[in-house]
C-alpha cells in the first residue's frame, strides 16, 4: 500500500489555495518527496506527511518553482537531528543549482546529503520497489518518475494445502525453487500466483511526450502537468507545457487507471475549465488539490 | 497610518500555525518587509498583503529561518514584471550569504536587486519616515529595525481663521516661515502644533539589549522575540534568545504602548504560557499570530 500525498499543487508561483509543486509517497515505513517548491515543509506538517522518514527527494528540474523548498527542508532536518544520508536526484547538469541552494550558507547539517545526476532509467531501488526516470520535454533538462512496486508472488493457499506445505516448507520452497513434499517434487511456479505492484508516475514540467505514454502504460496513478486549457495550445508549445487535453490524451493511451491534472497555473482561479476539458477525453481525471491523498 | 501584517510569527522551524518569520508594513501606498522566511510570498497572497508594492526588504540578520524566502520573492516579482529596482539592507558581513541564496541560479531577474550591508544608524529615508537599524545581540551580526514616522506639523485652525490666514497663505506660510496678514507678521511656529509620528519597532533575534530598550523608548508597537519562557532563561542565554519575561521587561524599560510576543517557537503548542509571563511584567502584551494585522 502505498499513499501519495499532494503537496502543493500550484505552478510558477503560489496561490491563496495551492502551494508549489511537491507530492510525497509513504510507504511501508518510508518517504519520498517528488520536486520540492517553496513551502514544502510546513505543507508537510500542514497534512501529516512525515519528513523525517524521507529516505530520497526526486527533483524532475532545477527551475526555483520545484525546489526552493529544499533549503529550509534540509536545515529543519538537520535541527531535528537527521541520522540517515539523504539522496537528491536531479536531471544530469543541474547539480550545481542544487548544491548552491542547499549549500547557499555555511548552515550546520551534520548529516550527508548526496546530489546525484541521473538520466534516464532506474534511478532508485527498494526489496519490492524501484524508481525510474525518463525523459521529458521541457525548457531545461527535464525528467518524470515512476515509482513502481515490484511483482509480488504469492502462494496458491488451497494448491499448498492439498499438497501438504505448511511451516517452514514455504520458506524451503521460495529459496530452492523446488522441494519434494510427501515423495513427490513441487515446483515453486506450480504452487503460486504473481500480483502486479502498484506504480504511480509523476510528469511534470513539460511537452506531451512518448516517453511518458511508455513510463506510464498501465499506470494506477498519472499525475500529470496542466498548465494551460486545450484552447492555449499555442502558449503550452512557446512555453514547453501542456494542456489539459494532451494530458487527457496521455493518460488515455497509455490506459492508466487514473490522471490526476497537475501544475494548476495561478490564472486558473477556478480549474473546473481545466477538468471538464480532460474528462471528455479521458473520465477519470480529477484535479489535484493541496492536502489531497490517494492510496494505491 | 501605517499597517502593519505578520505574515509569519515561527522561529527555526515552521509549525501548521505559523509561517516562518516575516512582517509588512503597508504605508501611503508603499510596502516594506522585516524579515523573509521561507513561505513569506504565499503568506502575502493568503493575508492580502501588496507585494508589488515593497520598495525594501530588512533583514535582520542571515540565519536561514529569516531569509529563505527571498529566492522565491524575488523570482515571483519578477515573473510579475517588477519595473523598480528593490533594496535588501543586511547586516554588514551577510551580504553574500543573500547574495547567494537569491542568485543562486541563473534565473532572468530584470530589474535590479540592491543589496546593502549595513551597521547601526539611519538606514532609509522617506518623505516622512525613516527607517533606523540598532545592533542586538545574537549568534551571528544582527540589528533590529525602527520605522519611525516624523513629525509633522499641523495648523491651529482656529487661529488661523481669526488672523485671518487662508487659501494659499498655508504653503506661503510654510515655505517661508512668516507671513505679514492684515498689516500683522505672523510666524509659523505661532499658529502651528507637531504630531508625533508613530513608531514600529522589530527586535529579532536577540539577547534582551540596552539598544533595543533605547530604539524603542516611547514606541506605538515593539515586536520582541520570544523565544522562551521566563523558567528557561539558561538556554535563552545559551542559544542567544529572550524569554517572554525579558522581553515584556524592555517593553516596560522603554515605555512603549503595545508589546508583542514573536519568533514563537514549535514548542510552544499553547504560547498561553508565554503571554501570562509577559502581562505580569507589562500588561499591553499580546501573542502575535500569522495574519494577524495591527493599524498604527
Amino acid at each position: 500500500m502505498m499513499k501519495i500525498t499532494f503537496l502543493g499543487t500550484s505552478g510558477s508561483m503560489p496561490t491563496k489555495f495551492r502551494s508549489l509543486p511537491s507530492v510525497g509517497i509513504e510507504r511501508e515505513g518510508d518517504a519520498f518527496l517528488f520536486d520540492c517548491g517553496e513551502g514544502t515543509q510546513r505543507q508537510a506538517m500542514l497534512y501529516s506527511f512525515n519528513l523525517a522518514k524521507i529516505k530520497a527527494i526526486f527533483l524532475t528540474h532545477a527551475h526555483c518553482d520545484h525546489i526552493l523548498g529544499l533549503a529550509g527542508l534540509v536545515r529543519t532536518l538537520a535541527l531535528n537531528k537527521r541520522p540517515h544520508p539523504l539522496y537528491i536526484f536531479v536531471p544530469k547538469g543541474s547539480e550545481k543549482s542544487i548544491e548552491a541552494l542547499v549549500k547557499f550558507d555555511k548552515a550546520l547539517i551534520k548529516y550527508e546529503i548526496i546530489i546525484k545526476g541521473i538520466g534516464a532509467g532506474k534511478v532508485y531501488e527498494g526489496d519490492d520497489f524501484y524508481v525510474s526516470a525518463f525523459r521529458l520535454n521541457h525548457m531545461i533538462p527535464t525528467v518524470g518518475f515512476a515509482f513502481v512496486e515490484k511483482e509480488r508472488m504469492r502462494f496458491i493457499k488451497e494448491k499448498c494445502s492439498k499438497l501438504g506445505i505448511k511451516g517452514t516448507m514455504f520458506r524451503e520452497l521460495m529459496e530452492k525453487g523446488s522441494l519434494v513434499v510427501g515423495g513427490k517434487r513441487i515446483k515453486l511456479g506450480n504452487v503460486t500466483f504473481t500480483v502486479k505492484g502498484k506504480s504511480f508516475v509523476y510528469a511534470t514540467d513539460t511537452r506531451p511526450t512518448e516517453s511518458t505514454v511508455k513510463a506510464a502504460r498501465g499506470a494506477d496513478l498519472l499525475v500529470h502537468e496542466t498548465s494551460y486549457s486545450g484552447k492555449e495550445v499555442e502558449l503550452a508549445k512557446e512555453r514547453y507545457h501542456s494542456t489539459a487535453v494532451e494530458a487527457a490524451r496521455i493518460a488515455k493511451r497509455a490506459n492508466c487507471k487514473k490522471l490526476m491534472l497537475f501544475h494548476i497555473s495561478a490564472r486558473y482561479g477556478d480549474p473546473e475549465l481545466l477538468l471538464r476539458e480532460a474528462k471528455q477525453i479521458f473520465k477519470n481525471s480529477e484535479i489535484a488539490k493541496d492536502g489531497m491523498s490517494i492510496v494505491l
